[in-house]
């Protein structure tokens, strides 16, 4: 089964937007085994269109395209597909009086009379073409049969594609590729363990599964986390759950505490679901990650339950003032030493008022500071048993190396509410591993 | 002219890496009035590289190629090309010998003796095509005219790419299309105008420029500012900085307080810049921006000359205890009023012992807060002259308000440092415009 992927937009042209799209579809039919062999982007143009799906067609079984399909003049790949297959336009009764509906829901007008007229072209489909149902947006998916080959046509708005591809165009593909048709992903996040220790602990698995073929796992590190998918095809969603289980079980053991959730998980999220379920607050002390992680706790609405606050010291004084940490410490260990990091952490525990103080100190450069290395890292977490530390030196540039840094406070804090054993990046006591 | 872009790899295929390559080209162009009529990716396969080749050339007058040019088996452009011209590969001496040097000023080996022999393919070029110089990688890119037409490939990296097309691509795409061949951009950002403000500001110049056709105006609003880039062609510099001038002139008188500064210009070193010229300080108390306007400033290496640190004061009763802001004003006002905003900036300011003490508080949604409505956004700003406060209801999401609402703060410190009028997004006391 050979794909191509065909995008229509000026604005892709111009550079105004970047063909996400591609990337994303790529993922999803690499991970059933269906090869893209080529993807093309063309301008809003009829004969562009038309000529790029033949030329698709000639070397392809499938060609998926995405964008113009829209209510304006310039949303052109409805004719453009007619001008592929050689056949006219038609207005379909039923897709239109489901746009008439959907309009009057959002208010638009009695019953869609005062919507422009234009907006109806969303009802137009090339002769023999089918609908696509569309579950977030006005403007249905195209299903057109040329030749011996297939056309879908989606929408570009990257929500209402995801949605129409998996829920119709995956399943058709994978049902004419004589594939079993239903496809789940099960996402599993990590944290405090380099994507290199990740896919050294599932390499057997990997090898395992590459012999067999399906189900399949793939790996995507970013922002100092990686996630692991799980990917089953099978003829219904049992089956493919039934697939998925013992893969999950087989990763789960393998990256043990690594884990911290699944696809709609957030470190921070499930940190103060932790922090909620004990009836437990945090507060922070931040001098490398100067309020980044006070910001990604504060990203998640309703963070106020179990976040308190937090205090970025910067300036080495204000651990002083505004933390309590003792002058004499910072005279002798200087601002980045684990045992700053400790006093940060029960400062900020005790002046906000919280169950857990947790604190990070380190070095994000560019220059060296007090003598000691870029990307040295340092936290600490006070809690009614007392204070712990972990260090580690982390790895690349300044934003990389604060984003790390958040992520390491944040799984501290993850372990050891949940009584798990530490982070392998991190060492006890100022070395680095 | 019309150019078309085609870019190699299969990792682009299989969505590993999004192709940006094809839009910041696409923009660049874009920006001389070269039109890019499609945009190709194809996977590292020699035939397909030199038939997607030919199929371009058919339809354009150059093309661009991206990625393929690196010294592993599955790098094929250098052999694509040469299939599609119907010539062989040679190896050039003088790419060799760079090569050699370079892996050497690297300490990798004696003279490059021990670099594996692979790398030096990067030496190999079709016949008859010419190297274009790599500033900042090993790989050379491609020059080679096929027919009536000219293929230009270089590599995927996309900051050895960039520079490869300002240098060497296109001025002689300019050359070919008999126009003027050096192009000069001049961005100026703005900050404390919508979108819509700046664009209405430059409608006279944008319409008197589109007259002309060069120099060119367009802006780009992202994260609560707009660049405006203003591109000019020219024979040289010299005459390009000429033709900038006058349209920059009169861009800044438009826009007035708005420009903060230029292309390596941010916001934050801005703000920066101007508290260590008056030798002063700042700190932050905020609330609804959780930390993230503390993590701004502290993205600027160096920071520490002028940020003293902050205080996030999530919970309302931190924003008593931290901040000392008065118990009965947040009875009475509640925790997002003007007011609370001002004793927040005052509380810090005399906290941290900081010259100015900037505040944020408001209300990111997803629910209204105090029956206070999402987006509401107080900001206060306390100085040895006293506090000042301004008010703004931010459109968006959680996300959008909260980055925003960053922006907002950090342009109200530095349109009061700087002397310059406040921003007409904002008010004073607590109503909304």
């Amino acid at each position: 089964m050979r794909a191509e992927l065909l995008a229509v937009g000026d604005e892709l042209l111009y550079g105004d937007i970047v063909n996400g799209n591609a990337a994303w579809l790529g993922r999803q039919l690499a991970d059933v085994g269906v090869t893209v062999t080529t993807s093309t982007v063309v301008g809003d143009d009829i004969d562009m269109i038309a000529t790029a799906i033949r030329v698709a067609l000639d070397r392809a079984d499938v060609v998926i395209m995405t964008g113009g399909l829209g209510p304006t003049q310039d949303d052109l790949t409805r004719e453009g597909i007619a001008a592929a297959a050689g056949v006219g336009l038609r207005r379909d009764d039923f897709l239109e009086s489901m746009l008439r509906r959907r309009f009057r829901d959002m208010g638009r007008g009695d019953g869609g009379r005062r919507v422009p007229q234009m907006n109806y072209r969303q009802a137009d489909l090339p002769e023999g073409a089918q609908p696509l149902p569309n579950g977030t947006g006005t403007a249905p998916g195209i299903r057109m049969e040329i030749g011996t080959g297939v056309v879908y046509a989606m929408p570009g708005v990257p929500f209402e594609m995801n949605g129409m591809f998996t829920a119709s165009v995956l399943p058709d593909i994978l049902r004419r590729a004589g594939q079993p048709a239903v496809v789940v992903h099960r996402v599993l996040r990590t944290a405090g363990m380099w994507e290199s220790a990740v896919a050294e602990a599932l390499a057997d698995e990997v090898d395992r599964l590459a012999r067999i073929g399906n189900p399949r796992i793939a790996f995507l590190a970013s922002g100092g986390q990686t996630r692991v998918r799980i990917t089953a095809r099978a003829r219904d969603r049992a089956e493919a759950e039934m697939l998925i289980a013992p893969v999950e079980t087989a990763a789960r053991t393998a990256l043990g505490a690594g884990v911290y959730g699944g696809a709609d998980d957030s470190l921070e999220g499930v940190v103060l679901g932790l922090l909620v379920q004990r009836s437990a607050t945090l507060a922070v002390a931040e001098s490398i990650t100067g309020g980044l992680l006070a910001g990604r706790l504060t990203d998640v609405p309703g963070a106020s339950a179990a976040f308190r606050g937090g205090i970025v010291s910067y300036a080495t004084e204000v651990k002083a003032s505004a933390l309590g940490v003792d002058e004499g410490l910072l005279a002798a260990e200087g601002a980045v030493s684990s045992r700053t990091a400790a006093a940060m952490a029960a400062g900020v525990r005790s002046r906000l008022g919280a169950t857990y103080g947790l604190a990070t100190t380190g070095v994000a450069g560019p220059q060296p500071q007090e003598d000691k290395p870029v990307g040295t890292l340092h936290i600490g977490l006070a809690g009614p048993d007392g204070t712990v530390t972990r260090s580690v030196r982390l790895p690349g540039d300044r934003p990389r190396i604060r984003t790390y840094a958040v992520v390491s406070a944040l799984d501290l804090v993850r372990r050891m509410l949940a009584g798990l054993p530490n982070s392998e990046m991190t060492t006890t006591g100022d070395g680095a591993p």
